[in-house]
């Protein structure tokens, strides 16, 4: 027997980091997901810990980092973070740090309500040489009334959808996108290529979710060049037309029961390729 | 051995209603709970059902009623619901609905993303001669930065919290307030109130949870005469202050740890009286 | 304006207690949840916190009388927190404890495995001269699979169930049962008690969820005179019969689609009577 | 731009399988995962549906199938599945179906009770000339009071955790395995690989959770000659030790808060090797 593919770390490290200003306070709530890879075989094996940076300690890093950084675009405290495990632990061979913002708007100068459900993330894969960030959004749920259709697709003996030419269309985007280099601002890309989603979700006239999927994705690179590929995975979040003939009613589009399963999973990736 | 109280109903019924307009969509996502109480004594005790609405035939309404009324606010649609079921069921001696309305905001006349973790509630409970509507708001997360002190508390032997004269305050509100009469904006008065719970909780000067919890209410009632009562249910978030010292960091109220649990829960009614 | 009732506490107060002995170790998981109701006015209105015991303390109090009690039975500790919050703040009127524990079943002297989704409550209620003891159960699933009828209901305009004279049953029981003294073996009981509500479900004929959650009611009271009143709140898990004809096959009650919303709802109360 | 990963498929398809026989039925839940890879581009790019067919078709197809074969073991059926939609659809490269049993417990001949948290899981992945099936579990919670230690590890300037001799031990298993054929009887070695896992965590002398980890990994490889690999995925319930100096008493390991975030998390695989 051998060993295999084996990592660990850190996940759920909760941060809420206030910068204070003489008018203002700013606030960034984040969770951290921290991931070693390297020479643990010895512990796994024998038992032996001397390579082992405790999983309390990524903890605490993110804490006492956070002190001077947390105000940090999410990616550049990622790669920071990255970067300090790797550069004092020479048997980590390659550290993974994971970065979810919960948005906060701002109501008064130290006031704060909840922006939404969505959250901005940011991914940093660091190895000695290299280091990868992708930034990405989950959860920013969107629905169109119209320019959705689905028709023509295969139907077989188990088929029993009707084609249709005029649905609702309903998901809730998962976006990863991937730098092709670290000197950009990252706040502005990341509001800029959010806003390119929503704009095209909006616009496109739909034959699937994934004819929207990819047109989601092409647009996306197609504004930033800082962008050298995109994934998407959206769920179909399923609202389905009401029957009312029953009761003698028609229903023109109009009343829909929105099912959260099972739906649909529709996922592609788009890059700049040669 | 004798019944005592007893009721049935629907509960999570939902519904995505769409109102067609030339120039654009609107767009409006309810989750319904629907609760019967009457003469269902010998379907309790003898397994006769003549008395028994089908809860799948409860279900059945929402959307049959929907179709024309599914756009008026949720108030309205839950006193005509209520009213439905008391009307032509005489076995019903209250009908009590619960609708709660998911937020959308509209990024194009007929295209949306979803608004926010923040929910609107109503509550109609209607026997043959009454009708009472609660209004209301869940999951409204807030966090002030300044501003909030807690000290010159109770200590026992089991007592380790130090006084803070300057601490983060989160909580996630819970409202519900009664209407006097039924004769109002239900929109308009809904979104007054809750503005005046965000600005009261952005602006007093807060000595606990208790003391912001009465001046939200407290403010609440004193700018809306329709309002006759209202109840605060808010989870304490507590951020805790992190301990910096082992690394030679001092934490000038700038990084914290939000914990969910365990938390602490203050509830409080405001009324008019006399 | 006037304060009407209020309260606070703890909630989400989490143990694990090891009771170590010679040749095994005890486990026992809870979450335990303190309410207090008294004179707290002046809190709330003038943020005067003289009579605030603070919620951290309440927690800091379980921990410390885990130590020496964490073993006893939930109804017993509860009466004990309880009875300590009452005692040591005259400024209480009434104190309120729920527990819930969580199942562990021994795999060896010194290891377990989680016991299942079910949890077993207690509530205790303490005002100087009283003491409430209600114990319960959440989330007992089960499902039966003939036995289960639907038929002779209201029928209306809305209603296109067809009635079933042979249907899948299922529900999550929540049962909630008040002791009518506390000179009791609480253990011992609550066992009972569980097997009683899944004996009669399991054996019941069935008219409808009424007819046998009252059934279940009667069996419980009927087996114990410790047990008072019982109340017992059962969701309807709809198991909904797959239509295979379009496909060319018959469902002979084989396959079934469970839906998680919307859902029947059914509370009943049964309690010994004069 | 070209297009990258892409598939698609249906989530959350939930089934409940009753089989009847003369003496009893038997009870069956599932919750089933489709996704298909191949010949997509078309639809993704210019909305062409011809090779899609629709996630409700796949979800109906495990309807229609689960009619005769869905009291097979969860790996069969997932077999059965992917061989279906391979076969039926020459545009599709990779059919992958993930099965999730959820476990009930027979109380009577024709009534059950939910077995645990616990479940039993498979994947199955066909292309025309291969299938690959790994089996496995999910969220089987364990816990054990001795045995474990955690000592000697990296110390840095960030480190505040104390070595441990002697700490509690707990966590959530998710495992899964591959297997080297198909020809096995799966429902018997599933459950002699869940047996293994539980009794290596409960005899294992721990170093850590990556030392018990690996242990658990060769035992089950060491039991099954059919099992080729094993991975492993456990989170560290971290259940902390209460500090009860402030209130005058000593905690000889007998009080603990678990915690469920932050959490380590452990990762391994282990396999035959050369």
């Amino acid at each position: 027997m051998v060993i295999g593919a084996h990592s660990y770390g850190k996940s759920r490290v909760r941060l809420v980091q206030v910068t204070r200003h003489a008018d203002r306070d700013d606030l960034r709530e984040l969770t951290v997901h921290i991931r070693l890879e390297g020479d643990f075989a010895a512990a796994h094996i024998h038992g032996d810990n001397r390579n082992i940076l405790p999983t309390d300690t990524m903890k605490n890093t993110v804490y006492a980092l956070a002190k001077d950084h947390g105000h940090e675009q999410i990616e550049e405290f990622g790669l920071r973070l990255a970067g300090h495990f790797l550069t004092h632990n020479p048997q980590v061979s390659r550290a993974t740090v994971d970065l979810t913002e919960h948005p906060w708007s701002r109501m008064r100068p130290h006031a704060f309500a909840r922006g939404g459900v969505e959250r901005r993330t940011a991914s940093v894969t660091s190895a000695p040489e290299t280091a990868v960030v992708t930034a990405g959004i989950d959860d920013l749920l969107v629905l169109k009334t119209r320019g959705s259709a689905f028709e023509g697709f295969v139907e077989d003996r188990y088929t029993t959808l009707q084609p249709a030419g005029d649905r609702l269309l309903a998901t809730s985007i998962q976006a990863r996108w991937t730098y092709q280099h670290q000197d950009l601002r990252f706040g502005q890309v990341w509001r800029g290529a959010r806003q390119v989603l929503l704009d095209t979700f909006a616009e496109h006239q739909s034959q699937s979710v994934q004819h929207t999927a990819y047109a989601m994705g092409e647009a996306v690179l197609g504004a930033f060049e800082e962008i050298g590929e995109i994934r998407l995975s959206l769920p179909n979040r399923h609202c389905l037309l009401v029957d009312l003939a029953p009761f003698g009613l028609a229903n023109n589009n109009e009343v829909f029961l929105p099912v959260d399963e099972p739906h649909g999973l529709i996922e592609v990736t788009v890059k700049k390729g040669s």
